[in-house]
């Protein structure tokens, strides 16, 4: 492709300190990221931005050449909203991790490849804390956070990513860079565009700042843990405390996920039970315990076994990390397709017995762990790649899933993102006509389709 | 205009059940929200919809006719957003008041119409919270405050509306109704277009329901308020605060509101201070009475005067009622044009300090209430508009705080929205880039521009 090298030599001309890759080997790397898309293509070359302004390069040049850019943050994501395309370049803001943290307005200033686990670190030195906390935090970047919108365990309390993020700079598809929003807690001064481009997984613009809210450092949370006989006593559990209080967090792992954990951890899980829950309280005081003790109660009205609680917040975080652990463990057994379907919380029951059926009928392992307190879980489908009936049963369980979560009134993703590998889903999620008014807005935005095409669309 | 008759005719015929007004002396009453906008227009007719269909008719009928449509909820705007136009009609959404409560997934399901205060009170009576909670929450709408992402009070701590607006239905320009968003406290599928509407001052779409997410009702406040000798004591007294903690409310007054309200309630106030500020700390148990205790400190340390706390939470809403009250006790000294600027919050002095110096050099009284741990400030300019010279001094004063607010890195309007009447402002604010983003969403969503013209741009 002589026209397409002549096109990254001249890239390169007007990008200098921005690397750029192109040794396939170097560039297989970039091609997928944690969702591995089987359909990756293979991109031109890799652009490694290390300015807002060398984006804004990136992105003229994109217009002039007709040529597709996936945006990419660390890689992390689950749906392929970064998968490669051929013919298109890959645009990494992984070296753009300035952080500017302000304790006066108690906001900070972002550049989008800095993990969120780094932005956590930053602003605890400032006494202040950054909540949305994805499983991922140690290795997912912020700009990924703001394009996904991404959540995580405290957000049954704290809100996901978008209530954190008061305005960011945006490289549009023509290559003008516009400042959106600011620091400032209200701002009602036109549309809230800012809001519009999170989630937007990079099919509007490429973020290449954000500004993030932040609050007073948590309060050392405290934590209960308890096994059900079945998976509707912890079901019934999360609604019972749900009614009646935010817990800071509430999760569940069913029997494969608890299995998965113990077959690498051994933390001494009760493999026998069918559902287990971890939810912690950050309240201040007397506050925490009593809060502590009220969803220990809960667990035992129904049918726990073994409520632990502690105020110990490491002996807590341990339990949290079990939790966190689950995804690479059950990867263990197999390549996994992970889902992300959500409904509202007193759908959870049957959404999670119906999985259950699904599995059954498609013969697939599903391992299923769930923010529970929010209704969002993450059923694990397990399969070999390299056995094709196998693979096409657990797809199917894939779609199943999400058709009966739709039909609950439940989202095909309640934090992941669309991307690549949930866009069939998204119009009977929501409608042809929103459809219309989503394409309408990309295409006021992106009339080219160059920024991530096949995503979302 | 015998056209324009047959046409309201024919709307007649198709909306039977929504009650259609077109005596001049009835649709004078929705000529003008609390702008009281001068260059308010004659519209042709007032509709006051009862159904969801009977706005999607009024959106058919207007589209084929290209009748322009002013959306309006319960007429208490402050910045023009439901000013009438000549030629057009005035859609209004007052009778429309249904709510439906879900305390398992702590939403709402509500009609646009319903009052703030109303909504406060049904979710109440399940023990819930709706926090938002603007100055005029007993007199204005759910459906105005979504269209303008309406602030508060409490929003320091508890963030604004569209922090808890989870989903809603709307009508398009095309008269398609949509549903956007649903009962899920996270959910990450395609663009996130309910939070592009809330903001949008219905240029973009009628809002005729919304979901909102609710939390367990607010423990009782405790209060503190002090006087203090100079303004400048009392913002580094705010910045104290806010740079350490989170108060559930903290308002400021300068003297010429002090004064107002006490001409009026006889509260006893000191009206020889420069400022007063009102606190307030929700948190549970001891660390209530931990964080007033800081507070009153923060406001000795400042030179304050008559520090006084007190648990009583009636006692409290006393003095957050007489902050309240300002707007309508400076009102009583002519007519008002009201500011809503925002700052960073380290700029606050700076922005009081020249309100002061624009007082002085234009000649008019400008009375100052701020949401001063946000950085809300609400300047407002008395003058009497039979009085053409002063007027036009007050206009003056009203464009120049807002260009300070702009050069401080601040905001036109932090919870009222644009309107009619700070449209100018805009484009310095957000920038020409900006603008033009926004005209490309407003002309993919509504060719025509039926909706709500001459608002926002």
């Amino acid at each position: 492709m002589p026209a397409a090298d002549a096109a990254i030599d001249a890239l390169r001309e007007r990008i200098p300190s921005s690397p750029i890759l192109t040794d396939p080997d170097v560039t297989e790397g970039y091609r997928r990221d944690f969702a591995k898309d089987p359909d990756a293509g293979r991109p031109l070359a890799v652009v490694r931005a290390t300015s807002t302004a060398d984006v804004q390069e990136v992105m003229c040049w994109a217009s002039e050449n007709a040529i597709a850019v996936i945006p990419r943050g660390a890689g992390s994501g689950l749906s392929g909203g970064a998968t490669a395309v051929t013919g298109g370049i890959v645009l990494t803001t992984e070296l753009m991790q300035d952080i500017e943290v302000d304790p006066v307005t108690r906001t900070a200033v972002v550049q989008p490849g800095l993990l969120n686990a780094e932005v956590k670190k930053a602003v605890a030195e400032h006494g202040l804390w950054y909540p949305p906390d994805p499983s991922s935090f140690e290795i997912c970047s912020i700009g990924g956070n703001a394009a996904t919108n991404a959540g995580g365990l405290c957000c049954v309390k704290y809100g996901v990513t978008t209530d954190y993020i008061l305005g960011m700079e945006v490289v549009l598809a023509d290559g003008k860079a516009v400042r959106l929003g600011g620091p400032r807690l209200k701002d009602s001064a036109g549309f809230s565009l800012t809001k519009l481009f999170v989630g937007s997984e990079g099919t509007l613009g490429i973020i290449t700042e954000v500004i993030i809210r932040l609050i007073p450092k948590q309060a050392p949370a405290s934590t209960v843990v308890g096994t059900f006989p079945t998976v509707a006593d912890s079901t019934q559990a999360i609604l019972d405390i749900t009614r009646v209080m935010r817990p800071a967090m509430l999760e569940f792992m069913d029997r494969a996920s608890i299995r998965a954990v113990e077959d690498v951890k051994r933390m001494g899980l009760d493999v026998d039970a069918h559902g287990m829950l971890i939810a912690q309280s950050d309240s201040p005081g007397a506050d925490c315990s009593r809060e502590v003790e009220f969803m220990a109660e809960a667990f035992r009205n129904n049918n726990a076994a073994d409520v632990f609680t502690t105020d110990d917040p490491e002996e807590g975080e341990a339990f949290a990390a079990a939790r966190r652990f689950a995804i690479p463990a059950v990867e263990r057994k197999g390549t996994l397709l992970l889902e992300d379907v959500g409904v509202p919380l007193p759908a959870l029951p049957q959404l999670i017995e119906r999985i259950e059926e699904i599995a059954a009928e498609r013969d697939v392992l599903i391992a299923v762990i769930a923010h529970a307190g929010d209704g969002n879980t993450h059923p694990l489908i397990v399969h070999d790649p390299n056995d094709a009936e196998e693979t096409a049963r657990a797809n199917l369980a894939f779609g199943e899933i999400m058709d009966f979560a739709i039909s609950l009134g439940g989202t095909i993703t309640g934090e992941h993102g669309v991307g690549r590998l949930k866009k069939n889903w998204l119009p009977s999620q929501v409608g042809e006509d929103v459809m219309d008014l989503t394409r309408r807005i990309k295409s006021a935005l992106d009339p080219q389709n160059l920024l991530n095409p096949g995503a979302m669309f």
